[in-house]
């Protein structure tokens, strides 16, 4: 799907199946954004370097990470431009022309965009140089209406994981230490990779009036006084395929939701003599049209190079067809995820190919949830979350949620760090126990938090 | 639609009307491509300067206009990066990874991007320094082929623009001088805006081996031996939005052609009397339900001033609905692009919308040819070019598309230049008159071309 190009260090080509992966994963994006009344803008890709520092934590936050340009059209830049890591700056300096009465509120935007944040270690479309996202922001006149924005988008996030990736997430608070640079506070949904590794998979950011007073976004409100907004950013990137390949894949290769495939089935046809192949290939090609499947009709490639061919790129189900079937009038499906064959007359295989989707979708689901659950466990001392995670690494897999009592103190970040894990989140929902006191410093805590080691 | 960004110089903000029209036109480009056999992929926003000096006369095109990234991740860079201002030599240096025999040809890709081109005199939509755009690019075996794919996504441009944008344009062969900095030969379609001024649209260009060679990219053909992939691309941008706008708006804004209006109709409802509100606002909700509006309900604007607005944003048909539709069960439909009013039985209204906005997609395409043709006129002599274009400016305009005998040479194209003029194309249809000698050398030339200004 991808392939690192090490020419850029970092960057990532983003090849014909997974880009049309993420053509999908957008339209079940933005359609729900546009439902919850957000319109799509685009705002520049440069932005004057001096915008960052207007935001004591955001430039903080992102300098390390920045490109910058300094030449242009031939000539240096007497002020340089950075390229985008995220676009709070350019678009609060936007916000303060366009924004003047509490009547332009909730102003409400999202941009479908490409992004680059310099990271010393980077990994395939889970953490690239540059990678495509969309990136919500919205200004609102009141810090409540600001909360119920970033809590509505985190549910969409949410029910796209679930829903559409057969991706089951944790919502959750980040700590403090963990938050968007700029943010009064974070929330995100963590997902469960094959490994137990944590991915966080979306982001939602409260942004009380931080950006709003950097860049003088002011308006009057309904008294006839001056107010600073409240805003919100919000955003899911390409990092998404990555959750969806390492959510679901096997040793054969990509395994792909059927909401989320390009090709839903594909037709091979086996034929050995000449006089079969016309006939073969033209019920294939009939049974095709009448269930919305493509034919594989390749000369040059056996059946079972072709099979192998679907398989890897994870096309959810194949149907053989060869001349026993045209005889009985039946044909077979496979799906992806099972491996298991189901013969069904011609005329019911539009409707079994239906059925079998669904299945598929919903077992998938059904298994990555039962996965996770069975590698949350609760821990009740550091040391024992220490040794839960203690021989956990990317490649050996055995990772975990750790549940555990920590208190959103930097210091409790700190010491989960020293064993190269972090606190993921602090769940939303109170399903994993009760209060407690905090692991690390012993203080009351009102819930158990995600620890885990992450991509 | 646009703001000028002037914070980083010739930047556009895309506003929600515009960028709503743009993503209706990724659409029905989008839907073409595909239909035609291209997938979508993404590469790369830098490129490593190097791999522009490969191809001598891109770079020497390019080299005036990139931006240039010297630092990033907090230390300056060995070998910097341009951010691309398109993406032949990148997508050549994969070519050359992915393809090896004739079996992997034609590899036919479409890329949806940004570019940055630093401009020295910018404007907005039309020359902005970073732009929304999508460039194929496509690779085959042999030139007849290539060619054919040139001439095939050339007419995929003009179908668009007429069809869609209703847009006339004039498909036609850039001289040397103008082509891409690269190909063999460049193909576009040129429109003519309402001041007479030309506007390229969208560029098709034959590279031949240029960018095979460059960058080596290889294929075995069938015979067994070694060759070099015969390479198009093929790009339209966000400039199609400003065509768009300085094709068909008027003094009082915006005038949308259908197929292009996010929002196809709005119904404004009129009442004076509070008993009266609460059964038109109903009466007017049914009804934008029926035919497919939007109602304008916002309590705080007269009816005049939202029938401005909607005018103003260009949309198609606004709808008025008051008392006295109400009783005797009809409603007003107004059409943005002559302004005249058709009362219609409610019962009726989503048929006469249909119709209207159907009328109105070809009346502004008509208009808008008649009004190419008759500023298109033919010349004999350079004197006579020069004097009719004399006193065009974009603001004054009084702009022609003037059909001149002219050889494709050098010489010519900088003879023009020096009354601010370009060759614009020569037109692929012999319709203007057969050959002649050219008004500058003297020497015999197949048919006139197209001299004009432009933006």
């Amino acid at each position: 799907m991808a392939e690192p190009a090490e020419i850029v260090k970092g960057c990532m080509v983003i090849k014909a199946n997974g880009y049309a992966v993420w053509e999908l994963l957008q339209r079940e994006l933005d359609t729900r954004f546009k439902a919850t009344g957000h319109q799509n803008m685009y705002f520049p890709l440069l932005i004057p370097e001096s915008f960052l520092h207007k935001e004591a934590e955001h430039v903080e936050g992102f300098s390390p990470e920045l490109a910058v340009v300094t030449l242009a059209g031939g000539k240096p830049l007497d002020d340089p431009y950075v390229i985008r890591p995220t676009s709070e700056t350019i678009i609060g300096h936007f916000f303060a022309k366009w924004i003047t009465s509490w009547r332009d509120l909730p102003f409400m935007v999202n941009q479908w965009a490409n992004v680059i944040r310099w990271e010393l270690r980077t990994r395939m479309f889970l953490r690239t140089t540059e990678f495509l996202w969309q990136e919500g922001h919205t200004a609102h006149s009141n810090h409540d209406e600001a909360v119920a924005e970033v809590r509505q988008m985190l549910d969409v996030y949410a029910e796209v994981a679930e829903d559409v990736m057969a991706m089951p997430v944790i919502k959750g608070v980040k700590t403090q230490a963990e938050k968007f640079a700029g943010a009064l506070q974070s929330y995100s949904i963590e997902a469960m990779m094959q490994n137990g590794f944590a991915l966080q998979a979306g982001t939602s950011h409260d942004l009380g009036q931080n950006f709003g007073k950097a860049f003088g976004v002011q308006f009057q409100n309904r008294a006839g006084q001056l107010d600073y907004v409240w805003q919100t950013s919000w955003g899911a990137s390409t990092r998404l395929i990555g959750g969806l390949i390492m959510s679901h894949s096997d040793d054969k290769g990509l395994v792909l939701p059927p909401k989320l495939a390009p090709i839903k089935a594909v037709i091979i046809p086996i034929y050995r003599k000449d006089g079969e192949r016309a006939r073969v290939l033209e019920a294939a090609h009939r049974i095709a049209s009448e269930v919305g499947a493509r034919v594989d009709d390749r000369e040059d490639q056996t059946p079972g190079a072709k099979f192998f061919h679907w398989e890897r790129r994870g096309v959810p189900v194949v149907l053989e067809f060869g001349p026993r079937d045209l005889a009985s009038g039946s044909v077979v499906l496979k799906p992806r995820a099972t491996g298991d064959r189901h013969s069904v007359a011609v005329t019911d295989a539009a409707e079994k190919l239906h059925e079998l989707l669904g299945e598929m979708q919903n077992r998938m689901f059904v298994a990555a949830k039962q996965r996770m659950k069975a590698n949350t466990v609760l821990a009740n001392s550091i040391g024992e979350v220490e040794s839960i995670l203690h021989d956990v690494t990317a490649e050996r897999g055995g990772g975990k949620f750790v549940l555990a009592h920590v208190k959103d103190d930097p210091r409790c970040d700190l010491r989960v760090k020293a064993f190269k894990a972090t606190i993921r989140c602090i769940p939303l929902l109170d399903e994993y126990d009760g209060p407690g006191k905090c692991i690390i410093t012993g203080e009351p805590v009102e819930r158990r938090a995600v620890i885990a080691k992450a991509y």
